[in-house]
């Protein structure tokens, strides 16, 4: 199978398969301009699946650099209606929408961490409809990834900038399962795998996992009441089944906002909004973090979690072997959508609301006190390591082992 | 001077001496999405002179192509709210824009000429107070022209690519003057001669100009009471000069559209959309277009003039020499930026109300009544020749020789 017919076949399995898009429905794709010719093949697909139009806002890292330099903090914050709009008018139309990440980990390597995180806070807040529709599962969504120039040099420093490119697609096409068997098969016994796992998990309810490794991580994750753990796929509210990340090798759901305590150093360098935060640890008490260290980027992270009162807290917890099919390649993507796939991970900032089994019947006051945490922020980091043990503990104090040597135990 | 000193000194050139941006202004940029770096190097000069902000928005003809060829009419035709305002907005607002021009003369071929043709009606129809505020000149305006691969290889197809690029390049950097004495300077040398044209014509005040050729063109074209000729930059409303065409070697002003007869013969390829329409005629009854001919694009033709009624009627009628910078490098460029200031032209559509002396305490209707044509289009056509003669007719019926030769006889 040669390179087009393997980008076509992505762009299929992201538009069947990713968002599942409907006879007659809109598809709102986000790209970033050195990636045009994926949109173009995403757009192909969706026509070919009866898509009724494709819309693609085309984004810029190089050029938003610029105004990071020039412009002023206010002239960045201050969100024009109609941009807001460009994305909040779909969120309301029953489309869905595709990202495709291409991002550079270091574009934005010496702006202001501030300034940085002031646009994407305003940002966040003006498209907060849009957020809240994929959060929820309303609008469909799925990301894709092609390799930037940027990227495939930061993954790959010793090629040459051809090879680069060429290595990291490959590592792509492997991690989202593009190769000569048919990928759809492929993705629907993957999910068989991942199912098995989050009812093995619902059915255990824990009251609170243990996480203890090497590195220091010594940390206490409680789990709301009535939690759900998700993995793979799932169905929106118009019950049509769908698969955000790909890839995905993780089990999930959400941790208890307030009842976390113990401290947790990060197993992979972390990306945010193009700055690397690397070797840090976070220290959390009933919930919030207390204290925090990084060897790289610490004023990132402490902008990171000034954004708001809930990016101190948690909103997700992942549960993934030490050997999966992303971490068996030995690769650092420094690309979150990958590297949270190799990894044990957690996330501060907000939760996914639809992990709490009743959230239908539930008012935003109600999952709170359930457990929920409400941040602009959503960004996940690796805690993951080869000794990495976890343990589920009940509420009546029994002792569980889940993973061990950082693989599952069960 | 480097390839990288030319694209600095063009893009301050657009910035300074184009839209002639004043601090604080915001800078809206439309740009092909391929010309990504020359939107950035827009961006850096524009901050350097002192702008608020530049936002650019990316156009990709090629995901327009997939749209065009699966998406409905009514899809197409339906602009959302928030594209509309994602120009009018900056209309609004002492904005200034600048358009990147790319494109592949032949990217939309094959496409249903009246699908196009509907969906450019009805993005100009939603966009219409920003196209009213460049028109007027209250929204400072500039092209740039910036070769994308389809495009150089259209004018020189038996180059490889990457010499069909930098041919075009050099083509582009002469074209506009840049090069290594003071391109702000050479633009000004070049203004006082256009300045010269202009009185002279402004000062006889022609009743009517006649045109002929061994083509076949025989054509009277009336010139409205008080027209003003025009010519390389002018005042906006807020008396900040700017230069929207760069090149521009033409002098201009508007037709009267009741008073045109006669039969006129393109000289020259017009790309109408990504389409090309050769080798046409058009004949004139009291200013309305009663018949044509095409011998490549007739229906791409035939979809333009049905637009609306005034894209039946002259909106334009422009002066410049068979010898120019332009003309003397021999090149089509299949380019309107370009080609019109290689040959005498003409345009159907929408005419340049500022090109009426007392425009400012005129109304709509008075305007239309002295001859201003209103339309959703606004396309030029080349009609010079080597052997191309205008003759001036004053009121009283004398003759002054105005072009000879296909130059200047004056």
């Amino acid at each position: 199978m040669n390179f087009q017919e393997k980008i076509k076949q992505y762009a299929r399995l992201s538009v069947a398969v990713g968002v599942n898009v409907q006879k007659n429905q809109e598809v709102l794709v986000q790209c970033p301009v050195e990636c045009a010719y994926f949109a173009r093949a995403i757009a192909e697909a969706a026509f070919e699946a009866g898509a009724k139009d494709v819309i693609v806002h085309y984004s810029d890292d190089k050029l938003q650099r610029v105004r990071l330099e020039h412009a002023s903090i206010d002239t960045l914050t201050d969100i024009p209606p109609w941009k807001a709009q460009s994305n909040n008018f779909y969120a309301d139309r029953d489309s869905v929408y595709i990202m495709i990440s291409a991002s550079d980990p270091s574009v934005f390597e010496g702006i202001d961490p501030k300034k940085l995180s002031a646009q994407v806070k305003a940002t966040r807040q003006a498209t907060k409809p849009t957020v809240d529709a994929r959060m929820s599962g309303k609008m469909r969504w799925n990301i894709c990834a092609v390799p930037s120039l940027g990227w495939a040099q930061t993954v790959f420093p010793d090629l040459e900038p051809e090879q680069a490119i060429q290595r990291l697609w490959d590592a792509i096409f492997t991690a989202v399962r593009i190769g000569d068997s048919d990928p759809v098969e492929r993705w629907k016994q993957h999910q068989k795998t991942l199912d098995a796992r989050t009812s093995y998990l619902n059915r255990m309810q824990f009251d609170a996992l243990h996480y203890k490794n090497s590195l220091g991580t010594d940390l206490t994750v409680g789990l709301p009441d009535n939690h759900r753990w998700k993995g793979g796929g799932d169905y929106g509210p118009a019950g049509v089944f769908f698969v955000p990340n790909m890839p995905t090798e993780e089990v999930f759901t959400l941790p208890h906002k307030d009842r976390v305590d113990g401290v947790v150093y990060s197993s992979l360098p972390l990306n945010y909004n193009g700055n690397v935060i690397d070797k840090f640890s976070l220290t959390f008490k009933k919930g919030i973090v207390t204290d925090y260290s990084a060897e790289t980027g610490y004023e990132v992270l402490q902008a990171l979690l000034d954004t708001d009162d809930g990016a101190k807290q948690l909103g997700e917890v992942a549960l993934i072997p030490y050997h999966s099919l992303i971490s068996d390649m030995k690769i650092l993507f420094y690309n979150t959508l990958f590297d949270e796939n190799a990894s044990c991970h957690l996330a501060i900032g907000d939760s996914y609301t639809d992990c709490l089994k009743d959230h239908k019947q539930m008012t935003e006051q109600q999952m709170r006190d359930a457990g929920a945490n409400h941040s602009l922020v959503h960004v996940d980091f690796m805690i993951g390591t080869p000794d990495l043990t976890i343990t589920g503990i009940s509420k009546d104090g029994t002792q569980t082992p889940l993973f061990q040597n950082g693989n599952w135990a069960i």
